[in-house]
């Protein structure tokens, strides 16, 4: 049950109900909300005493979920909240590109992408130094070294930087390259452990849907994020499957609009690993921001043929340009704005 | 394999390669279009025979489609091919809008719905009077009366009309009333035989996607229809079965742009039964449109709670207005027209 | 509900229930069920009227189906029904073997195949004379002269047969050859008017289930056939359309022990298609058995390369004979006994 | 590609083309084999030097896998692989039963199964002190003191014992408990960070299919276990997520056949997750081992209703004794024989 108690609460009101639950083998949350006091009952209620506190005059709505997500439920913030990457700000009316090669591949060919990246108009870099392959004899990504590249091209345009952690014991790195964004791969979504310490680090997460997760359990991984200290996290969209094998996966936009009911969390995009094919990504990350997404998330190459992990669906610079000024003119007709490149 | 000729080619050069293919067992197809011969194989040519053909100065290009369709595919027209429905052009650079109720529940309501439909902008009028429900013990529709009523209805208003035929038996009836477009429903998108009597009847049909049809499938049934005499098919993606029961459907927006690549044929979206609820359609109608659709298809219903099936999902007056509003939008934003209303 | 009166109980009894019911506008059907009167109300009875009638002394059970199927829930009768095909019977702690080859293709070889059929120990034999393909280019079945083959052959040697029918005007030549059982196919599964068709055939129907059709789905389409004169109805999973590709379906052997509690009709599993290779058939044959099937439906082929359809997952006669040997063990372990061969 | 040499090849033969596919950069495996050398490539071999190395005389045979998969597959191995857990031997023609809590719940309730479990005729005791919840807020294990509990359990009843690891951090825990398998749990079987720990701890492991995972991705993860170091792979199927509903999970025995064509690794399947009902659980454990699988995993509990997890699906220790009793009579008539209880 989410308690919105009537602005101006005082203190003493809102913790005489957290004391009574308590009291009840109740554990609650309070929201960071600032407007007025909302308050979480993370254990189930019994009737007797939700009635008894419902009755109470401070209290002057209440919720209850359908799931056990309580803190990444919608009715745990007044608004949709907004996550801050560096100096970007993802949710609450602006849209973002996210962009960058699969993975980081060398020093040199990072800063390339890097200046194009920026150049297009997207505001956050992106870029994998682990990498979850199928194959334990595929590349595997360049790790610690990876990250180093990442953030210094990072800086060198001044963008702020994504990347996937695959590991808790890789934490330390990520924090001393001072990575903006830690992403949890779709792999890795129900890898309760690594939520659990990737929620500690006082960064935020871009948390990935699983291939085969429903949004109940998507938003219990989130709700993981947010129990253990991460309230700044970042939904992102990157396709389900299904029996359907024309495409790579089945792009769910279907949930879009749902999900702005049952969540204040900001949603990204990501159509390549649904396309599997870079030509069809632009009418994907259209199709995304109209349907209501905070941001796409797409991979970019200078030369797909030449990148070590897949190339296929990597845009070229000039399909990022044009996919940009798209998702510009997409927040525009559905009343957002596109988010200012940074600096 | 499907052949296309050089510009001007002399129909005895075409008959010519015909023949060849004829005498070697192979049934051959020619194409209606205009600009200039394309000719398809219908069975696999002896590689042999495949390069001596190819080879001819005459023949300019060849193509080897995925599987067996061949009229329905891309290659088999050069531009992308516009079905008429009554006067409305579906294809081609429009966008258009098919509304209505899920069933046709009476002649007063649904001339109040034609009008709706009508003023929304929307520029064909849908209406079930045969209805395929899951249990027996449900409305099963009002059949030739509710033909009649719709067509009436459309009339009234000046729009054409569009019905799902569930049996070859009724196809005389809906010839009488002169239903301007046939719609064969998901659950039959492979009965043959009804695709067989239908592409008979010399009208246009719209096929749906059946409920866990690949794209693969889908167009061998758009194949049966045009095999059999129909080339005026319009596709209608309408949301695929996966595990995620968060929403009644999954929209397969990810295959639009595939079929653009796969099929000369138009391709419209109907996305409430993917959403299953009516305030998740309007995003997906405008991300279907984003992502290509040559249209949009949705249910309507002055008094949802009254519809006598699916009210749950069925749009009100106002909201069809502004779904319209926004599919003109799309339209122009992605370099394309909203169909004039007609008349 | 459903309602199971106390044996013995008058008739006049039973009918004042009924007319209260219809005076309530709810219809009502009537077990054919010997030991006792069981009575379904097929629309929903409210509160205050079920608890009247379960109050009822002459009333000593009563049960809320889960879905709307009434006349095919276990409850509507005392023990799991028996089906007769010709002289062969289905459920009731017997195990049946269905075989023959996917096509009906010419008289010999079918002629050829009836007697290893037979002399496999399989009890049912089996040949398609209609083909529903998903190519129309694709070999569609002989027709009327395929019923007659295979007509022919059942009664050389002394076997009962079963057919798939694909269309409501082929009844009549079902019926001119007395096909012992009508198949309907897993495309249409959903295919009502068919289904309302066939009902009033007076033979018993063969349901397959449809590729992506949920247990409930597939109820309701047997209710469908029960409500329309057919209570004889044998279900027939066949495999489900699933992510993984390996398999060309996936046998869902988990839903047997549900539908036990679910339904009082025989189910009988077709591995053929869910294996797709011939050599993986007779291990999910077992373990079909094992879980509690009352029959298995599998192709066989004298010589599978020339076979006109599905060659690739054909079994050899001596595979066959193998697996019916084994069918006989498995009935025995799980407590049932095989079906003599008839004659 | 996977070589077979005739048996008796010398040493330095198999040395020399070795060193000739390192000399291309290809890497090289030699199989534990005793009977002959088998050597797989690990990369994939030019067509030129794959020609030169097979028509060598001492290279009898040949394969070229579907995947990138080497050590796990068939042809790296004579016959199917034993993987030993403790005294009990997975396949190679026993079957064997695994059965415990679904959580370790307190020392004496453990104690208490541990003995029921071997009592039943159970070879393997199992038990969760990691437990992966979908919710943050759901028990999450005793963790190290869990292990221990499970440990003492085992040893007073004289089973081995095997557990879930969540975590390459707890493996000093697993390990200095003697637990005598590891198993890697359905949502960590793309957790590759954990396969590549876990692969070096020297004990054989337990791999849950993931919940959507191909047949293909299983075995690359099992190959990851291979490649790192820990030849004792036990595979374990149960139930993938489809479109049905109706049972938690859709058990996926159709693999299992082809399983053993496309590997050397033994199968064991675990009914319970699937069912999600305790009573649907035995007809598919009876299934699951007439489709061929080496054993079967149960959760077995004296009081479900007192479970901490999954107390739904649960068998009752009478239940297990009866299900054992069945492993038994199937392996029976599969041409196996059932483990002999240890000690």
């Amino acid at each position: 049950m989410i308690l919105h108690f009537r602005p101006g609460t005082a203190e003493e009101q809102v913790q005489a109900v957290r004391e009574q639950c308590h009291a009840n083998g109740i554990r609650t949350r309070l929201s960071p909300e600032a407007e007025r006091p909302i308050l979480a009952m993370v254990d189930k209620v019994p009737d007797a005493l939700a009635q008894e506190i419902q009755q109470r005059p401070e209290v002057v709505d209440s919720f209850v979920p359908k799931g056990a997500w309580r803190l990444v439920h919608r009715a745990f913030r007044e608004k949709p909240s907004v996550v801050k990457v560096g100096p970007v700000r993802l949710g609450g009316g602006q849209v973002v590109a996210i962009a960058g090669p699969c993975s980081v591949e060398g020093r040199e060919v990072m800063l390339e992408v890097a200046h194009l990246v920026r150049d297009a108009g997207a505001q956050i870099l992106r870029g994998g130094a682990y990498k979850p392959r199928t194959s334990p004899y595929s590349f595997q990504g360049f790790g610690v070294e990876g990250l180093s590249q990442l953030k210094d091209a990072g800086q060198a345009v001044n963008l702020p930087v994504v990347s996937e952690i695959m590991d808790a014991a890789a934490l330390p790195a990520f924090v001393d390259h001072d990575i903006d964004c830690l992403q949890i791969g779709a792999r890795n979504m129900q890898n309760f452990t690594l939520l659990k310490a990737v929620a500690q680090a006082g960064k935020p997460v871009l948390l990935k849907r699983g291939l085969a997760a429903t949004v109940d359990e998507w938003l219990y991984s989130a709700e993981y994020l947010a129990a253990y200290g991460c309230p700044w996290v970042i939904l992102c969209e990157r396709g389900i499957r299904t029996f359907e094998s024309a495409t790579r996966n089945t792009l769910d936009l279907t949930i879009l609009p749902l999900l702005r009911e049952w969540t204040h969390l900001p949603v990204v995009v990501d159509p390549s690993h649904a396309a599997g094919i870079a030509r069809l990504i632009p009418p994907l990350a259209r199709a995304s921001v109209a349907a209501g997404a905070d941001g796409i998330a797409v991979e970019v190459h200078p030369r797909p043929e030449e990148a070590r992990s897949d190339g296929a669906q990597a845009l070229l610079p000039g399909e990022l340009t044009a996919l940009v000024a798209e998702a510009r003119i997409q927040a525009a007709v559905t009343g957002r704005t596109f988010h200012q490149p940074v600096g």
